[in-house]
C-alpha cells in the first residue's frame, strides 16, 4: 500500500491571503505542512463565503489576527493524515498481487475521504462534549481562536512568513490542515461543490430549528432571509412549523422565502408609520410568535425577535454573529412574563456526529442545498465573491478552488 | 341551610389603604361590597409584605393607581361567594332535622374554607391556561392590571370614594374580594399565619426551580438571599443540587444560607479588587454554574447571573422584578455560546393546581415555611413592617389583620 506521492512533503499551491484588516484578499503561493499527529491534511475543493468571514476580513473582529488564510465552509479531499488519525482515511494506493496459472499485478487508487472542516470541533472527550448538553467542543478552542493549530503553530507559509490559520479551517487555500476533531468524513456521492455549504450556513440554521422542542405545528418567525434565514425556514417546513413568518427590509427576498416555504412575508419598512415590528407581529399572531430567529447579527433585530415572542412560552434564538462590543438589551418583564432568549452556535450541531446524516438527507432531498448557491466564483475572483455577498440576490456564492 | 349574617351585605371593616404614591399606609374604615357573579369575599386572616408591595406603594411602579389597598400574599377564609362559584365553599350553617322517638334538632356550622388569593389566577379555559406551557392566565389580566374586578368596577369604598384594588387580592383589607379564579382552597390543618406566604415569595422561588429541568445533580448559584433566595435554596436542596452558592452583600445573610441549605455564600463586596462576581464563580465553578437565579431585582445582577452561568448550558432565570425602566444587557455572545436567559412570574406555578400540593408538602415537613417568618406585625402597624422589609435581618414580616 501506497500513499500520495505529496505525504509527508510541504505542498506549495495557491491561497487567498487576508495581509490585514480592512484589505481585500490576494492570492499567493502557500507553503501547507505536512500534518502532525492528530492533524489532517485536506485538499480543499469547494468553499462558501460566509458573513463571518467579511467580518474578520473587515477588521471588525477584534480578534483577528493578520496575515492569515480565511474561509470556513469547504469541502474538499484528504491528502494525508498524521500520526493517530482514525477518524479520515487518505488518498491511497494499493497493490495487489494475485496468483493465477501466471504473475500479474493490479493496483488500485482509493481516492481520500470527502471532507468538511469543522469549526466547532467534536473531541467525544472533552467536560463539554460528554455533557450531552452542547456542541461546543473545547478541545481546540484555545489555540483555535488564536488562528494557531494545537501546538501553537501554523501550517501556513507565504514567502518565509508564517501566516495565521482561521476557525481552524482555513478553507480558502487549495490546501489546508486542520485538527482530527475538526473534520468529518461524508458520502462522496454528494458533490462538494454543494454540500460544503453544510460546513457552516445551512447546517447552522438546521439546528438551530430542529434541536428545539415543540417547533412541530407552531408559528415561527425569522428575521433576515440570507442563508440562515432562509436555512430556519427550510428546517422549519421540514418539522412542521404551522406558519412561517420571513422578515427582511429587501423586498427581493420575499420569493426567495416563499420558494423555501414561508407563509408570510413582511417588510418591517413598509409598516404604518411609528408601528415597530414586534409589536406588528404580536398583533397578527395574537400575541406573539411561538419561536423567532434572528439571522441578521443585529442587536436591535434581536431585541425585536424576542420581543415578537408569545407570552408564556415564546422562545428567541439567537444565530447571527454581532459586531464586537454591541450588546443586547431588553426590559426583563419579557422574561419574566414566560419569554425566553437563546442563541446557537453552529445550530448546536456536532459535527462528526451529526453532519453524515444531514448530506443523507440532502441526498434523499429531504433538505435543501443546491437552492443556496446563487454565485460562483473562482480562487482568482474571490474578492468578486465577497462584493457578491453584500448584494441583495445573492444567498451563497461558491468558490472554485481549482481555478 | 343558611348562610352566615353578612351574606349579600355590604361588610364594614379595616383595612391599610395607600392614598398616594410614596405615601405610608394609613388604617382606614373601608365598607367592602358583596361578591359579584363568580367572585370571592374572604375574610383575611393574615398577610405577608414583599417587595412588590413596597414597589408599588413607593411610587416606583409606573402603573400604580392610588388609593389602592396593597398586598397579595394573604391567607383567609371564605365568607361568601357570588353566583356560579364552585371552586370554594363559604361559611355555612346547616340545621338538621332528625326523628327518632322523639323530635330534636341538631345544628352543624361549617367554617368556609381556607383559602389563598392568586395575584396570578388560573381559570383553565383561556388559551393560556389550556396551552400547557405557562401559568399566565390571561381571564383577569386587563382589569387586575387597572386595580379593578373584572366587571371593571371596585369593591372597596372608604368615606364614600372608591379605592382601587391590587394584583387582584388586596390583603391588607380584613375583607376583601377576588375572582374565583384567583383563589384556591387549601388543607385547613395548615396555619393560615404561614401558609399565606405561599400566596406569593416562597412559591415563586419553588417553582423557579423545580419547574425546571435538570436541577438534580447541578450547580446552582443564586443572587440575593431575601425570602425568594432563601426559596430557591430550599428548592434546590429538595431537588438535589450538587452545589448551592448563594450570593449576598449583606455578610448576615450568611446563616440564613447556610441554614436553608447553601454550601457555598460569596460576598460579592469581598472580592479581590477589580474581580467581577460573575468571573469570581466562573473561576470556583470551572467554566461557570448550570443554573443561576437572580432574587435581586438589579439589573446589573441579573447580568451577572447570566454571566456567571457555564458555557454550552448554562440557564439563568430572573425572579426578581426590576424597577420601571430598566433594562437587561448582555453581549449576545453569552447567549450564542449556549446560555439561555429565561424569567418566570410566580415561579411558573398554577396556583390552583398546585398550590393544595404544597401545603400539603409543608405540612409533611417536605418544604420550610415557618422559618422565614422573622417579623410579626398587626395591621396597625403594619407600616413598621414596611420598615422591617429593609432591615437585613427581615426575611418575612406577617400582620395580623385582626389586631
Amino acid at each position: 500500500m501506497a500513499e500520495a506521492d505529496t505525504v509527508g512533503k510541504i505542498i506549495t499551491c495557491k491561497a487567498a491571503v487576508c495581509w490585514g484588516a480592512g484589505e481585500p484578499l490576494k492570492v499567493e503561493v502557500v507553503e501547507v505542512d505536512p500534518p502532525k499527529a492528530h492533524e489532517v491534511r485536506i485538499k480543499i475543493l469547494y468553499t462558501g463565503i460566509c458573513h463571518t468571514d467579511e467580518y474578520t476580513r473587515s477588521g471588525k473582529d477584534a480578534e483577528g489576527a493578520f496575515p492569515v488564510i480565511l474561509g470556513h465552509e469547504g469541502g474538499g479531499i484528504v491528502e494525508s493524515i498524521g500520526e493517530g488519525v482514525t477518524n479520515v482515511k487518505p488518498v491511497r494506493i494499493i497493490y495487489l498481487h494475485l496468483r493465477r496459472s501466471f504473475w500479474f499485478l493490479e493496483m488500485y487508487w482509493f481516492q481520500g475521504d470527502h471532507v468538511i472542516p469543522l469549526y466547532t470541533a467534536e473531541c467525544r472527550e472533552c467536560k463539554f462534549c460528554k455533557s450531552g448538553k452542547t456542541n461546543l467542543c473545547g478541545s481546540v478552542r484555545a489555540t483555535q481562536g488564536q488562528g494557531l493549530m494545537p501546538d501553537k503553530t501554523s501550517r501556513f507559509t507565504v514567502n518565509g512568513q508564517r501566516v495565521f490559520h482561521f476557525m481552524g479551517t482555513s478553507t480558502f487555500s487549495q490546501y489546508t490542515v486542520v485538527a482530527d476533531v475538526s473534520v468529518v468524513a461524508v458520502n462522496p456521492s454528494a458533490a462538494l461543490e454543494k454540500v460544503c455549504l453544510l460546513g457552516c450556513g445551512i447546517t447552522t440554521a438546521w439546528g438551530s430549528v430542529v434541536k428545539q422542542q415543540g417547533v412541530k405545528g407552531s408559528t415561527v418567525a425569522v428575521f433576515g432571509c440570507g442563508c440562515i434565514g432562509l436555512g430556519v425556514i427550510n428546517a422549519s417546513v421540514l418539522v412542521g412549523a404551522s406558519r412561517i413568518i420571513a422578515v427582511d427590509v429587501n423586498p427581493g427576498k420575499e420569493t426567495w422565502a416563499r420558494e423555501f416555504g414561508a407563509t408570510d412575508f413582511v417588510n418591517p419598512t413598509k409598516l404604518p408609520e411609528g408601528q415597530r415590528i414586534q409589536d406588528y407581529l404580536v398583533e397578527i399572531t395574537d400575541g406573539g410568535l411561538d419561536f423567532t430567529f434572528d439571522a441578521t447579527g443585529n442587536v436591535d433585530v434581536m431585541r425585536a425577535a424576542l420581543e415578537a415572542c408569545h407570552k408564556g412560552w415564546g422562545v428567541s434564538t439567537i444565530i447571527g454573529v454581532a459586531a464586537a462590543g454591541k450588546e443586547i438589551s431588553t426590559r426583563p418583564f419579557q422574561l419574566v412574563t414566560g419569554r425566553t432568549w437563546r442563541g446557537s452556535a453552529f445550530g448546536g450541531v456536532k459535527g462528526r456526529t451529526e453532519i453524515p446524516g444531514l448530506v443523507e438527507d440532502y441526498l434523499n432531498g429531504k433538505i435543501k442545498v443546491d437552492e443556496y448557491v446563487t454565485h460562483k466564483r473562482t480562487l482568482s475572483t474571490i474578492n468578486d465573491g465577497f462584493h457578491d455577498m453584500h448584494d441583495g440576490d445573492c444567498i451563497r456564492c461558491v468558490v472554485d478552488m481549482n481555478l
